[in-house]
């Protein structure tokens, strides 16, 4: 067993605010967060995918697939987006890193197990000083 | 004379769009950048002034004095804020890095020079690829 | 269960250093780590919760108040100070970053977990190559 | 139980490719790594060593042992060389990121244990993008 | 005036090597460097442009056609690539940083001024610990 | 005329202060810096040689011999020393970081152009915040 990690990034703006509460309870509970106007941060996305290595290749997954994955059901539809607003699998959820982490694992999981290999965890970062990660369960 | 830089961060949601062209024009001018409903990123900022050492401190400039006015005439503007909409300073500009550049450097001019120093330039990362230099002229 | 990280820095002096042992012995034992007149690292503290998302703010943990238990615990303590001379938390302990590791881990338990998370683990670098990591036990 | 890191970096040159394939099978398959003239990178091997913390010294693991037992068994082999002609640990073997980080584990294990400790992980970055990791197992 | 820099990577074998020397020649020479079965690097490429800010845009060049000019022109010729057997603006040139930082200058020059902005150097990182610059003259 | 640059690290001790002002008058002017105690940091150093390239070579100077300076002039009297206490070149000066990024330049000018290259800059990182740059004059 041998684990193996993409990094990939995207480009997004959001904001941490519940619409059925007041802007006043909205600052208290996610602060600067909450800004209505929206702020927005540069993601950088890691993707760990375990497996057993094919002896003919060398690989435990064509990282060429992997990325090719992760562009098109992850990092197309957050790059230079609203996470809030423009990206269906976000759509009616809260746009922390800790649903969005989970979403994207969501999101990913079948396509790579498709190229048999097991999706391992998802590792999220907002700026260099928090991240959060999950391993699916 | 002796260069000293500071680095401050702030994460700010932006658009590059012209209210006056078509969306069509504005996507075609400025890419994925356009995006009607904004996108953000973590900026990185340094900031370098430079002048003589003074020998009883062995300093250029305090760099508590030089991080707090970074803060409230900069970043405390800037950070979890729209560029396009919050920020007094870039009112009726175009939110590019470059003309942020250009915007920061003219907030922190006098300041610094008030401390004895003299503003050398503003480094402004918008991406880990991507970055502006601007040295006042 | 999602893990979410902060990561702290503090700038600290420190030596490895028995007194009951002579200064060869000492040499020969923690190299140049034992100069007698101190030498000084930027530690970077990653602190990783973890717990389940509340559904309403979409948090594990406020991140506010995880970075105000990290610095009133912690990093207050050791920021700009000496780790031999000036920590309560590691007076008459060896000044390893192992030993700090744990120290801080002890630190943090309890008030992680009065925000209804659980304290993962504790990743200390000493310096870009050297680094520590405790998960409780 | 306390985990502690040691990061080494090597430069060397390789290429993913099967002599018994044609060039266009090679192609196909490994894309731009099957360049027979070779290609490189910088790699970044971090090796995770776990133990229990001796109280007279504070370490898990001499540092200076550690970094010893990685250049004599692991780096002087790959570093400045071509892993698929020069390295004797990797004669026969595909040169992907997997399968070195496997034959790095494999020259680690017995020399880390003959220190007292036990050889956690390595960790092994091709780019900035793309790195694997191996637990022994 | 305002000074704008975009970063590419790209991956590539070479050796410092000169046929008409002895082996042990070139070892004495270039040390390691010199392995005649090549060795390689993650290449880091900062190419900066200034010029004046085009009031409509907010751009000093669009950074779309800047990073089309480097791939086509620079780092699709390199990217996994032996610099000394594959490049042809290379051939017969020692491929050193500094030979190669200025080879890259070269190819750039009239492209970016086609765009109606000026190259202003060429930051080039052959490790984390070195790198070369070129500002045209 | 082409540029390369050289980083080398060095972990050390320091505080700010004026053993002829009272403990007050330290803390108001240097802050946190001036704890009697010392503190300390991992300084990165990045040293910038000029001049042309040697044809024959490529190099504008051979980096195993400007790595042979740095260390015997410079980082062996600096690493895991005190800055105030133990370094010979920093008797009877301020410990800040522009001072001592001065004194490694009058370490080094001479030995560099023994080499037939010319000394261009300094630059020392204090932290990943605070750096400081000298030209030589």
């Amino acid at each position: 067993m041998i684990y193996i990690t993409r990094r990939e990034r995207f480009n997004a703006a959001h904001k941490l605010f519940r619409e059925e509460w007041s802007d006043e309870k909205n600052l208290e509970t996610f602060g600067k967060c909450s800004n209505p106007n929206w702020h927005g941060h540069n993601y950088e996305l890691f993707v760990t995918v375990k497996g057993t290595v094919n002896p003919e290749t060398g690989f435990v997954i064509d990282l060429k697939e992997l990325k090719n994955i992760i562009r098109t059901q992850v990092t197309d539809a957050l790059d230079h987006k609203n996470i809030n607003l423009d990206v269906n699998f976000m759509k009616g959820k809260m746009a922390s890193t800790e649903v969005l982490a989970v979403a994207i694992f969501d999101q990913l999981k079948t396509h790579v197990e498709e190229q048999g290999a097991k999706l391992h965890s998802i590792k999220l970062y907002e700026t260099e000083n928090n991240f959060v990660e999950y391993l699916g369960e």
